[in-house]
Order: structure tokens, then sequence, then C-alpha cells
């Protein structure tokens, strides 16, 4: 039985990034935009390859994977404006960063809350699942240009839609995927990004990602 | 020339742990606490061998180096009962975790300022230097237990101090140290807490640390 195509939501570098990848793994995507044209017209906009750019509400119709990398702190209206995403695997890419205040960013919502937890509170009939929102989108979907084996995280209410994501993460090449618990340890990957965001200030680059070492 | 010797302030698990491992290394140490033999009276107290329990003040008189490895809701305020730390290295490896609504703890400072920052700014003749509080106890002393090489962090505005205290972490076996930047970057390091409360939580120890995995 062929699988529902899967939808991803934002086009910048983490939703182009997510859908040529799951395309080139054999997946049926749709990238979801709020306007095609007006997308379509942005400066040096390339169509990726093999990847259908329709509406929100077009690329969910039917899907049974609905990834958000659009911007955290659009999310909740982004998906608002994405049909119906009941009884969908909602996987959420996003950071709820601020710019407000400049470089580096902080976090719009944190230790008490978590982005996560608000997209599962305001769509209760999807399945959210919390990932990837720890490194950089190249390393999101080729995570062996690292000189060894990194780790990722899934954070969600529904073991089932966790055990589906996971499995989606090990086709991306993910070897090492800890279940942190419920959509409520959202906070904690969340809230690594501030650290992510000095260490690459350190570092000088984004290609980094760490490695979870457990003892013997 | 012989050094100073080094004070370490908190008679916890981690003071304790610092104190027995700077000894074994070679380091003249003094343990500080608020009332020695209060603590020493403490059910289950056994001193740690080579260290001299005294109070914070005599622990710190003469000191060139000063550990503050206390509870961080009180760091400032043990700080302040801790007599001159002026023109000392002064190494916090706290974390302000607030209980009050139970575990896993939530941050009583973060994202716009930091414990770290908050000690700087207390004691602004002090050298402040961030670091380790990114780990357990055990693995502060010995990162040779996990079975790989992993990354710990230092913080603060003055470079020889964090120099000196890079040294001093080599010592103890740590062969990752990044140096994150100013005092600022306690930010990063302190908002790590909430995901490795929530991996000790999923993997069921404290044994682990993150490694930062480099790109080639």
């Amino acid at each position: 039985m062929a699988t529902a195509h899967h939808a991803v939501l934002g086009t910048g570098t983490v939703g182009r990034t997510i859908a040529a990848r799951l395309v080139e793994l054999g997946h049926d995507v749709r990238l979801g935009t709020r306007d095609p044209a007006a997308t379509r017209s942005r400066d040096g906009w390339v169509d990726v390859p093999g990847v259908e750019l329709v509406t929100f509400a077009e690329a969910t119709a039917g899907a049974d994977l609905v990834v958000h990398a659009g911007n955290g702190a659009t999310a909740l209206e982004l998906l608002a404006a994405a049909g119906d995403l009941s009884g969908r695997v909602l996987v959420d890419i996003s950071n709820p960063l601020d710019f407000s205040e400049g470089f580096p960013p902080t976090l719009s919502v944190k230790d008490t809350d978590s982005l996560g937890e608000q997209i599962q509170r305001a769509f209760p009939d999807s399945f959210v699942v919390k990932t990837l929102n720890t490194l950089t989108a190249e390393l999101m979907v080729h995570p062996e240009r690292l000189p060894d084996v990194t780790s990722v995280f899934v954070s969600g209410d529904d073991v089932p839609a966790k055990q589906r994501v996971t499995a989606l993460l090990a086709e991306l090449g993910h070897r090492d995927v800890i279940d942190l618990g419920g959509i409520e340890t959202s906070r904690g990957v969340e809230m690594w990004m501030p650290l992510w965001l000095r260490l690459m200030g350190s570092l000088g680059t984004a290609e980094f990602n760490l490695k979870v070492v457990r003892g013997p």
C-alpha cells in the first residue's frame, strides 16, 4: 500500500532542504507556501526538483505527515492557515527565536512552556513530534557529513507518531535518535538553541552537532 | 614559585568531588562552608582527605583561584560572605535552578541574563569564569570514564583567567575545552541544563556528556 504524501510547510532553507531530501529518498512531497506565485517571484527562487509548490492547505490535503519548517515566530499562524491537520503526524522543526533585540536572538517561549507544546495545544487532534530543531539544515538531512555519529531527539505525546518520525530520521541517516519523552520535553531541545548559537559564534561554522556520549 | 592555594566553596557533592580531585592532583585546597562545626555535625559527614574545612572567608584568604561549587540559588549570598574576592579567578560551576515548582526545575535567570553575568557584575574586581556546569560531578573530574572525548566550555571576559581555568580543566582530563567567548555566553551553558535534565530522565543516568562534533 502506497503511503500518502508528505507536506513540508515553509520555503526557507530548512523547508527546501528537507523537501529535496525526502524526494531523493523516494517520498511524494508537496511544498507549502502562503502564496505560490509570490514565492516563485522571489529574487533567486529556484523550484525544488520533483516537488510541487502549492498553498499550505493544498500541501496538507491528503498528507499523512506534515513538517512545519517555517519560522518559529509565526508557526501557530502558519499552521492555522494550513487546513485540516487532524489525525496528521505534525513534525515541528522550528525554534521560537526572537530577533527583536538583535543577535543572538532570545526565545519567545521557554522553560515553563515551549513552542512544541503550544502547537500541540493549538492542534489537539494532531500528533505533534518535535525534532531536528537542534542542528543546521544540511546536517538534518546529511548527518554523515560529520566525522562521527551524532544525536538527534524526538519529543511527543504519541508513541506511534514518534516511531514514525524515528523511522524517517533513520532514512535521513540518523543513527542515534533519543526519545526524550512527552511533548513537554520540547522545552529541553528548544533551550539548546542559546548554546548552539554561541557555539556557532565560537566555532565560526554551523557545521557541528552534539553527540550524547553515555557511560559504560 | 609555589602557587597559592585554591578555595572550593560549597560542601555538597560537587564541592567535595572537586576538592578531593584537586588535592589528588597535588593542589593545596581549602574547602569553605558557612559554619564548619555545623557541617561536621551533618549526618554522614566525612572529611575530604587532605582538605581543611574552614569558613568561606578563611578558605578564600590568600587563595588565587576560588571555585563556587554551591547551590546556584544562593550563589550571590554565599560569595558575599566569602571575604575579599578581588583579583581572584572566580570559577562558577553552578546552575540557577529553581525547584519551587518541583522537578524538573526551571531556571531563575535565563536568556537575557545569566548567573555567570550576575556574579561578574556583583564582583567586578574578580575574574569570573563559568565552566563545568554542564555535566555531573564525577565526570567533571573523571571525564575519561566516558568511552569518548567529550566537550566542556569556558565563558569569561578575562582571557588570562580563562587560560588558567583551561589549564586546570586539562589537568582534570578534559581534552576538548571550547572557549565560547565573554561571560555573556554563560547564558548558553546555563540553558543547556533543561536538555541535560530531560536527557537524564530519558537515559536513566547522569553519566553522560555532550561531545561537540565538528565538520571536516
